[in-house]
């Protein structure tokens, strides 16, 4: 592009349920939030809708180029379909611009399954990978503590091959994003019950603990649904259902939590009268709490970094995901994978050939 | 028994982390609070210790008889070796209590999977179920409002027909212990990917949807892990490796949550200066947020009630499972459950034959 010095990002204006405010509001917020990020947006959407809503959004308009792409992936699409006629769409676009070197990272808050399939098919998978996965981190722990969880949906399935990936993947996660030096890895399991019927979980956990000394994370051995949120591991492993499932129960209890917090406090006069004092109490505790600062959810495992906000995304989600992007570039993130895949080659053989 | 108009409940004094004294203690909690109840306790254990115990819980004394059982199932004790081992201990010999018609119920706090072999062997599966399931019901929706979880780790791996009995349990369970009229009953579900590989789950959602009317419940479809504490949805239906875990994130959740709120509050000094004041709201929050008031599992599709609690169960949370216990055998629970099997057998076969 016109700038290598800069980092550019492609981004997909259509596809949130929001539409391309939300998307152009949030990049605005970003480089509000970080001048002094040297940042440009490749923009692929509407280019007429797009230009004129650039007018309201001058520090936008200042830092990106629009690409016109003339069709929309939807939110209802099936994946099957989409192969076929994507390509003049604003997400497939976008993808391919990181495949051409154009961009380093894309962000969408355009259907999942679209934007893994189409990642795939026009990224690829890191060699030596068996999967990607979608991951995320959630607060865990207190303070600004945090643990990266995978896979959140990819991968309905999985075996131990992919859950070894994870655990690769999602330690260097929690090293070069996180800061977490020799971050704790953990394999999600149920603890009270025999483990029937799970013997890829056995075959895994007994590998990874056979050769601890070894592994560039710190192996905790099975953990519980409880340890997600302690705090005393860094990145918890599983399987696409199950952590889709887990990402979003988490979501759930939040949400009911602050709600019965609300009605208990409503319901008290002494409360109401003092709240007024409690307001920033309120407020700091709101910004913890919010989902938004962490809801953007990154695919690992391909030559290039795709971001997936939530189909719901505002302004602020949006600004957050750009922050991922910008951040994952920095890091030199998919070297230091590449090179785990080669130092942990030898024990990835030594699975295959156990099973 | 002595006295045939009394309710009689089998206890296991031990195996729970806390010992008999949690045990009596609960069982004396909830005399207390629940004097015009007519129960008799069986308590299963080390006599002379019990004995001994009891003085100081004159309430329970009074209610209760004491059967000698020298030995005890430990937490850590293998499923196929406690079988072979399990006569005389308080665990088993309460579980043969209920079969031999004795007690209507028993409640533990030991070991999960010990516990519900031995209740399988014992007092068996109801006629037409495939599976029991471990089930209970988790704060949704805020209010009063519960959902109706299960399996919550009974059965690692299941298929259509296990979650189709555990779709009639479970819509019994709402109906008779939640006081729910036609509950409304999902299955547990990933959102935005593709289905694959969780074929099970969509051939029984078809046959749900194709004969809708008939259900003796509400069938809402595909849920996901948000819907779970929504309040939208009265049961859950899912595999026993998923719904465990997905309690155990909704206990971690809470957890951190309060921890979050606990420090931020701490942080600031009006909050403090205020605190005193706002002492009954912390205190009616507490008992919302409480997981001791709703920590006991029933054991479902058995010919006789098992009730577990915690491993690390107190007494509030013993006299909250005895209340469980009391309810169940009140609400003629089992025989509703027979019905429904009998009403839902076309439906059964008609499932079978698809696979």
């Amino acid at each position: 592009m016109s700038n290598q010095s800069k980092k550019i990002i492609a981004v997909d204006a259509h596809g949130g349920d929001k539409g391309p405010k939300a998307v152009l509001g949030g990049l605005n917020q970003f480089l509000f939030k970080h001048p002094g990020d040297d940042i440009l947006f490749r923009i692929f959407g509407d280019e007429a809708l797009l230009r004129k809503m650039l007018k309201k959004y001058q520090r936008v308009a200042r830092n990106c180029e629009i690409i016109n792409a003339p069709d929309v992936v939807s939110q209802t699409d099936k994946v099957r379909d989409i192969i076929r006629t994507a390509q003049t769409t604003s997400m497939y676009m976008a993808i391919k611009d990181v495949r051409d070197g154009n961009s380093c990272a894309i962000v969408s808050a355009g259907n999942t399954g679209a934007l893994m399939a189409l990642s795939k098919l026009a990224i690829k998978t890191i060699d030596g990978i068996s999967r990607p996965a979608i991951t995320t981190m959630l607060p865990a722990g207190g303070g600004d503590k945090r643990v990266v969880l995978l896979d959140l949906g990819a991968n309905v399935q999985c075996d131990e091959e992919n859950l070894f990936d994870f655990a690769l993947m999602g330690s260097v996660y929690a090293e070069k994003i996180g800061k977490i030096v020799r971050p704790r890895v953990g394999i999600l399991n149920i603890g009270e019950e025999e483990q029937k019927g799970q013997e890829y979980l056995q075959r895994l956990n007994n590998l990874f603990n056979e050769h601890k000394e070894y592994l560039p994370f710190e192996y905790v051995g099975f953990v519980e649904g409880t340890d997600i949120s302690g705090g005393e591991v860094q990145v918890v492993v599983t399987d696409g259902f199950t952590g889709n499932i887990v990402l979003k129960t988490v979501e759930g209890t939040a949400k009911l939590m602050k709600r019965v917090m609300t009605d208990t406090f409503k319901k008290s006069i002494i409360a109401i009268s003092v709240a007024f004092l409690l307001t920033h109490v309120f407020k700091r505790l709101k910004a913890k709490l919010d989902p938004r600062s962490y809801a953007g959810a990154i695919f690992i495992g391909l030559n290039g970094f795709v971001i997936k906000t939530h189909g719901s995304s505002d302004a602020l989600t949006f600004a957050n995901a750009v922050r991922y992007a910008a951040d994952l570039a920095d890091a030199d993130f998919n070297s230091r994978i590449r090179a785990s895949v080669r130092y942990m080659s030898k024990l990835k053989t030594e699975l295959k050939n156990a099973t």
